[in-house]
């Protein structure tokens, strides 16, 4: 598969693809107390509380896998007695009808942190899904990258579930680099705009938006890091990608617009990378259940 | 349109599908951390700090707006200083070139917020939007409604969205009332699982899961409040429907597998709602755009 | 006794009575915060740091234990090397002299957590056995419940306490059921207010307050689910349960100024559930202490 | 009446009863959050968006009022557009029918924010209520001061109320100043703990418990600044009051088991102060209400 | 000055140098809280309520201002009704006697936020004031930036603080990009470790520590964006620089025991910048007061 | 050595100079957070997953260790299954080359958590190391302890930084103690003041400021507890130590201008403590690194 290397089928504690656990901690705290509070569980409290289950979670459509860490965060976040052993790793192909962990312990608990567990699973394995569909389009092309379009308050694990797709990370916010969109440029030119991120934010890529052929060759020649092909048809990307030649700077992204039917095209043209904010802004859940 | 009453083409001000404004200060709260820290907004800075600039939020695809007050709240806690003009209230019709909103002041700060806002606004849109077109599709016949399966951390504003959408809620977490599916059922039979609920739970809505139509009359004998026709063919659900007869009680909900090519069928059947995961979890962005 | 059944003398490790895991974490962090910062337990700090001890919690007062939870996790923030030994389920009846918990370890750490740790033993076993008191007076007709009026940031753990002490929880939060009371009726007929609840916020309880018999028949010819009986005589009360017959619905909830020496008689008129705010709001604490 | 100077019958902005504004705003966050989440006010939202109102806070029963701060941190939060004219400061007493604070506009809003604010007013009033009486009954003796035996997260705004009743506070906390209670003297004798003590904590408060006449004499000789005599009777007190004579130091303070009946005599005995638990852990609400 | 231009003399709001007002807002609640809870400013809670005042902050030593937001924040977080006029923008520099801010309004609540407003005032302009130092020392020749050995909690306004001090920040975290260090590098190769890093995390800064010419050679041949020069010397600088040429990239990068005696050797070696652990973990404060 | 006596080369585990854990788990989790998001250490990313280590924390200079609660936590946190052996405890002596402690486990996670450990472990040693300085140049005589000028939200762990170097602590906050400064007593006399704040804050520590001899024999006759002698000379401090005579209280306090030079001047005079804000506010940095 097109996904990260070695996950295939095993656990891969420590994978790069992971969010950082500050953040899973984080976002899994939240949704227990907005699924709990104030009362609890009242249905699963109606269960005797000595019963005991094995439970596996189960695939119920084609796709990738993610959400390892904030599933088995909500599981000790719930009960730290239940005993989950994980079967495929964040990045794994699974089929329909493929097991992806178990779940051991109190009934009571198990099904107390179902649905949260599930949520987190089904969402980042959705944008996983869709990531992949997108590498496996461009295989052999350009990189899939993500965008800042992402659900408020996930950031971090949707970019993580967007490795486990295999795709790539843009910059993960605000203060991480230099992207000067038209807005920015309507009052400043890019000569100038450049070489002021360069001054006051030295070691910072610098990345540049270009609408047109025009515009691309003021930012390569201004010294962007990396360029923004905004909107532009497969032919002028070509046309860009022609003049940038054989040099390894700037990386080129294309952006805008780019879809399951036309990233193929875009893919082949010598671009470094594809933008798509749908990665994170649309995709559908990938369906897993849990089956006792 | 299907959205609430009263909404269309004007901000509606305390309406009852406005999310708690304590939920939506954390919301914004956390999203503007994560896109700001540690250093803020690198491109922004490079702007003039006296600049000024008007700029309209403008739908670019056709669907519902939701998510005014997030998007309110993401302008002020990044700048109080910022003037915002809100022209059409969450629940509002939208065409491609519609206006939503206005936003005078620093040129940076706008800029800077743009991102956030829109994100909630997309995201919350998207979601209104989505239930909108099964609201739209069910017309004359069930209700639509949401379910458990929200995005992690954002139960409050995606439910506000859903009823912006003309959806109604179902429970808003585990704590609210009972809903006895097939697992918890395993071990205790309906009518004693029923029983304990109402013991233990009195005053609080008690729905039961049914996969046939012998377990529907199990459960309407048993006494439930709600029942959930889970996976029913439409004939099966119409049976349920006959067998209820003229009761008020117990209302019936349609669960499992619907989309809007079959929403129509189901929602003419008599059932009174009709549960569709993918309002949260699977609503694709609505395209709202920022021009200066 | 009128506690949860089979919690008598032993502890019920994942009982319907336990608040959600979630709520205790973060009442316990903030409690430990505000009694330890800036500069820990002076105290304690003088003791020698190779003591050990073993302590005893004893009830002083006859009474219902409940805070079990909080209690556990107070010591387990405090010092996780210590061991502690829970002897009495929440629920359980105890006498002065009855051994509740043990704790053995660190002596500086077990002195440390002990206040915290009996401010919430203390607290909630009051709430516990007040409501016990009603439930006894009430023995063999209404259910007792509790009422919105509890102390801010502590809901969850003392609606737990309340279900400890034999009690029922009425609705969580304002979120959670429609109660239409005097000010909201001022501008709202009564059949014009259920019907716009049960068209936005469909499945859930729908509640209504009647001052008079008359409004009780209005309210009940309305279809409300549950309807409150507010500062009825025990003789209206009686009129109101004859004319609702032998209906399961609705649900009879008598209000206002019930105390222990009035409860008896308005707990054998046929009403479902007796609320009394004092539960919460006026529940002296029980003497637990600490002996080592 | 006993309350501090100054503050009948007119609000006292900036007062030295005032809890800390940080403590405050925190307190009311997590009330409101509790109560509103995750649909909002379910009931309000049923009332016309543009209805508006004043609504009037009045005493149902005689007392002192205390939780201003909160409670107009609570309207503020819910709704910054309600216009509220406090009436009476923290500190007031007041009598059946007395109007505390008048509150104007969305009435909607009015009743989302009523109940959060009436349990920190009624919480708070009935600390400073039963603080009060106690003070009037010590009247001309000893100063009335509260434990830390306070409801758990809390300890600020209580503390405040015990003051606004014309109590004053023991330690705030564990790491405010030292007190050697018989638990940390079984092994360290008086002499070197305060010695101790002493070296190690500078400048601090050192308190020492003492259970009979000879522990105190062995405390003052020992040097300790304030001395609890624990469940001693009047008499023992008077001998320990006499042994001191006329030195300014040590403070003595009565504590244990001291209750409306016996605090006179326990006054009038010369000591400093008298410590009740009961204040702060068993005091019950004054009864509020919001009249439309 | 070596301070950002145009801030000489005068507040300069939404100024590049400004850290995130989502971090300024998180890091002043917690300082207040830690200095007032649980029973506020005994000390100002003596003074007359109604008692105002105008205060000034006065630099008593020669420096650079940074701090401004956090103070203002400070201020208007204990009492909204403050008025404070700021004379001196971040970057400013200052001499023993210049007047920084004025706060006019009640007197107690300027006494209450003075310590934290002056600890953060103090903190960051000492960190701006050594940036500065060094700035001046390499005046002509390589920038200074820091590291991220900041203060724990504190980055994004130590870092702001940098800025003001005419220095410029290196990577914000972790997260922000790659630098390989000799750990790292202890596995594998510098060219495996940078083309995976380019593979995994396009468009990054990838950046690697040489502490010899060879391992410069190696890090440059393998397309290093920047590279580090640990711990040499100034000569062995200088050859790094000429073998580096004329191109834009790599850029050089000195770390390592650079001090105020030696910067200024380094700075005109033709590096583009010097990273300085002291700025931010060894700056003393900038004496700042309070004056009546 | 000047530190706390028992602590030389050996881990002492519950000591009175640690900081309580409640505020150490916060301030860690903070730090972490502000390190490791949106995306992670990518540069450990590029390591094999399951390669492991054993590193050793050395002291590259001489001082004096603390820090060790919050560097355990940062392990404990980034990877609970890395080891950590800590070899010598908060208050010990280290000279270059010394280990202070051996973390193994999977080589990502050391340096992942690595620069988060040794930020803790190097400033607050370089506080235990500045005050132990201190404490040595005073050594039989005066104690030194430190002030409120403290970093913003690190008041805890950095004050048992200075119980560490073998200093003290003044009081931790507003809250704990009464401090008269120049300021407060503009408006009111000593002895007024005093008299108010015995009256409305019984027990607490009264401290009185003394610019000048005849100020401090008016604090003494008006009983203050503690006096502190503001920049005033040797001889100054000397004639009010004799003016005090034989008695243990007052205790006199030199604040001030106080620095290495002149603190053994003032030390020799009789007074009881020495207050040097240096401690916190301007204390560089331990050297401290880690070797694999």
């Amino acid at each position: 598969m097109a996904g990260p290397p070695g996950t295939q089928g095993a656990v891969n504690a420590g994978s790069w693809v992971d969010p950082p656990i500050t953040a899973v901690r984080e976002v899994v705290a939240r949704a227990l107390a907005e699924d709990l509070e104030p009362s609890g569980d009242l249905t699963s409290s109606l269960l005797p509380t000595d019963a005991t289950e094995t439970a596996r979670f189960v695939a119920r459509a084609e796709g990738v896998v993610a959400g390892r860490l904030c599933a088995l965060e909500t599981f000790a976040a719930v009960d730290p007695s239940l005993h989950v052993e994980w079967l495929l790793g964040d990045g794994a192909e699974v089929m329909p009808g493929d097991e992806v962990a178990l779940v051991s312990g109190r009934f009571a608990s198990i099904l107390t942190a179902e649905r949260t567990a599930l949520n987190f699973l089904g969402h980042l394995s959705g944008i996983a899904s869709l990531t992949n569909r997108y590498v496996r389009a461009a295989a052999g092309g350009a990189r899939i990258w993500d965008t800042r379009k992402t659900t408020p308050g996930l950031r971090a694990v949707e970019k993580a579930a967007v490795r486990a797709g295999g795709g790539r990370n843009h910059r993960g916010n605000l203060s991480e680099w230099i992207l000067l969109k038209d807005n920015h440029l309507a009052g400043l030119g890019i000569a100038e705009a450049i070489a002021t991120a360069r001054d006051r934010w030295p070691g910072r890529t610098v990345e540049c938006e270009a609408d047109t052929v025009e515009q691309f060759e003021e930012a390569m020649t201004a010294g962007a890091d990396l360029i923004l092909l905004d909107n532009m048809s497969v032919d002028q990307v070509v046309t860009c990608v022609e003049k940038r030649g054989d040099a390894r700077r700037p990386l080129l992204e294309v952006s805008g617009g780019v879809n399951l039917d036309t990233v193929a095209a875009y893919a082949q043209t010598g671009v470094d990378l594809i933008a798509v904010g749908a990665l994170t802004h649309s995709a559908p859940v990938l369906d897993i259940g849990l089956d006792v």
